[in-house]
């Protein structure tokens, strides 16, 4: 049997498992799930023995432990690092959910479940594209490095001391990364930009207990107003952010960069659909791609405070709280740019309340220069694996690894997605397409065989 | 033993008594508490009995019951229909209690507990007046009709059904209302005048479904920043509310109440230390007082959306929240101030969002015009129940029911309340100051003996 012959007779047995690691909920942001995190670490220690990598090893950090594996048997062939995460975002609203969050369900053709996207159904094409190249071609055709981390959602805490220490045994010719999605449904692609993430949480002070509205109302200060009032002085009414010196390292985009972007197969339609809402509201002056890929953002994520259950209760809080980001683009600097922030946000705010501000995790944007010979290999395989015309394009979200990584060991970046823009990757009924899921396999199996050509 | 003895020979048991009343946690907000309710008004029928009256009943209604008894037996006296209420505001948040909500203790000269000043408390101030009456005079010198309901946090939704059906057997010469505040600690009070509350819930949608901030963040609306935007215009830099029409029909205070109320002993350094705030906020041009108590206000009470829990979640939610309320002053209508609330707060939204715009409850305000002789007497008998100078004051609080039996009855409305203004009703750590509970009850009781002199 050759490789696609046995990645397609093994299909139900991937899917299986897949689930199986999809039914742990290694939800990163919670203490309460520090064992289920620990069972996934073993979970995917296991898999990657079972796909030929020797020295696998589970190691401990600050926070969630991280899994390493690798087989090293092809002199003279390329090395990769793969890179992925076995930690999940919450699921909550968990009444939103069709199917329940940690029983994944197929249903029109789509695997969901949280994790399915985002990142365990990709790490698990990796797992499994390798496994099939061991049980076919009977070893790994080049060098192989797999590392799975569990804070990716959490800001990837330890991941760089780890990368530090271990910067040796890291070292590679490429990074590859499945963690991002296609443009759309029938288009593999290969990202080549992402955008950096601060996010910060404020809490607003005003009254030092909660008062009564009625006989306090009037005169002192709601910290959910001012919150409110605060919030609402970030954006100007073309939606740009009001923050002075927001904009001012924000690379301007090439012309020919800009053609190209816009002229992909992007289907405005869908995206509309997606999102659902009467209208669109962006940055005035860029078209919607240009806006979600190569501009900076300030996104709410959060607020809460004062009385939110059911009926009524006349209350002055003493406190509100947000959350809220900054997606960043080449060439902010993401230390820079949380400084500004505080200090715009502290400004705005009026005497009478106080503020804690946190800035609870930075990270870089990166683009690449995708002119190295691997990107179009990429291309190649995906075009093979998928039977479709592949894209290059950039993506509005963040993994700071990547740009730590291309920072330190100069390699080419290659980020294969096989998530897809409507697979609600933060959100309930997360999903990932099952054409993805078997035609990933199948690309990075290829792509990996491409490589050892070289 | 005289009456007053009684009362102090009797202080531990009445303490005793009204502990047990106040660890039946009879939270009308919320449908769980549905037999607490059923609980709380078993009990205040029990102690009606106790008192004296007759043909005790516990009415049921849509929501929660009502209880009534009555002593007729002083023909040519006047006759008082006191009203109080046995239902309390929910206890969140539970972890800023110093000691639990529904486990009553003293600290201080305090009892805490939920319910102890609003309005557990100032129900029991009257049943033992009544009872110590009967015990020592031997029967009841006045004519007394006491209603207790169980609505009051949610808006008294039955009260009114009940009094319509019941208007004959109702009927009474004076109203007496014990469910306010003392101007400060050492000034007992009767105020003529409560502001009105309507309350309002809005939820704004943007998109269909909540969306991951990186991939879809610049391009969509958000519906925190679109709620926190429309909050942040409801008023203007001086504090006044910039909703058109909304202080059209507020009467203007004549100089000689302006001036008797702000020469009241109240004490602002009090009032800013229990707000605790570094600056109080309010509308230019207005005292304090004036503030507090004769101008309208809009207050959020609580907003809510997104990701709110421990960390990062980098999500742009499909929902945002908020309640808030309107304080209301003479002249101003309750309904509508609603329709240009809900009409001006519909205006501001941009298209891109939709939102469900809830009126959840409405209520008049009330001022009364105290020139009745029963007024003085009131204020007598505070000044002999307590040893100290007494004062007429407004509220900035509401009870809808004042206004609806003073339109209804055309009868004096006495509002004698034992509160004070750092009580904490709504909130955690509420409390009644034992001083005004036993001072209470004597006023009340030689409140009583005083009618029967006219």
């Amino acid at each position: 049997m050759n490789l696609l012959e046995h990645i397609e007779a093994r299909r139900e047995d991937h899917l299986a498992e897949l689930k199986e690691f999809l039914r742990i909920p290694s939800v990163s942001t919670k203490s309460e799930h520090k064992e289920d995190i620990e069972r996934a670490a073993r979970w995917v220690a296991e898999k990657l023995r079972q796909a030929g990598l020797e020295n696998v090893n589970i190691s401990q950090t600050k926070m969630h432990p991280l899994v390493y594996g690798e087989s090293l048997h092809s002199p003279g062939k390329p090395t990769v690092l793969i890179y992925g995460h076995y930690d999940v975002q919450p699921a909550e609203p968990l009444e939103l959910w069709t199917s329940p969050a940690f029983e994944p369900a197929v249903r029109d053709g789509n695997l969901y479940g949280r994790g399915t996207a985002d990142d365990k159904g990709q790490v698990h094409i990796h797992l499994k594209a390798l496994e099939s190249l061991n049980k076919t071609v009977g070893n790994l055709p080049i060098n192989v490095k797999m590392m799975v981390e569990g804070e990716e959602e959490v800001g990837s805490v330890s991941l760089w001391d780890y990368v530090k220490q271990n910067r040796d045994r890291l070292k590679a010719d490429a990074l590859i990364v499945s963690d991002t999605s296609m443009l759309a449904k029938g288009v593999p692609s290969v990202t080549y930009g992402l955008r950096g993430l601060n996010y910060y949480q404020v809490e607003i002070t005003g009254p030092v207990q909660d008062l009564h509205s009625g006989v306090f109302g009037g005169a002192v200060p709601n910290p959910i107003t001012i919150l409110a009032e605060t919030v609402a002085k970030l954006h100007d009414k073309n939606f740009r952010v009001t923050i002075p010196g927001f904009y001012d390292d924000v690379a301007t985009l090439s012309k020919q960069e800009r053609k190209a972007l816009n002229s992909l197969p992007w289907k405005e339609k869908d995206f509309r659909k997606t999102v659902g809402a009467a209208a669109l509201c962006g940055e005035k002056g860029y078209t919607i791609v240009e806006q979600l890929w190569t501009r900076p953002t300030l996104e709410l994520n959060g607020i809460w405070g004062g009385y939110t259950g059911e009926g009524a209760k006349t209350v002055i809080p003493s406190k509100a709280y947000a959350k809220f980001s900054t997606r960043l683009v080449p060439n902010q600097e993401p230390a820079k740019i949380a400084k500004l922030v505080e200090r715009h946000f502290r400004k705005l705010l009026p005497k009478s309340v106080e503020c804690k501000f946190e800035v609870l995790s930075t990270g870089k944007p990166w683009v690449a220069p995708y002119t190295d010979a691997i990107f179009q290999k990429a291309i190649d395989a995906l075009e093979k694996g998928f039977g479709k015309k592949a894209a290059f394009i950039r993506e509005g979200g963040s993994i700071p690894f990547v740009t730590q990584m291309y920072d330190t060991f100069k390699v080419p970046c290659v980020l294969m997605g096989f998530g897809l823009p409507d697979e609600n990757a933060h959100a309930p009924d997360e999903h990932i397409s099952l054409e993805n899921y078997f035609g990933g396999i199948r690309a990075v199996a290829l792509f990996y065989q491409e490589l050892a050509k070289t």
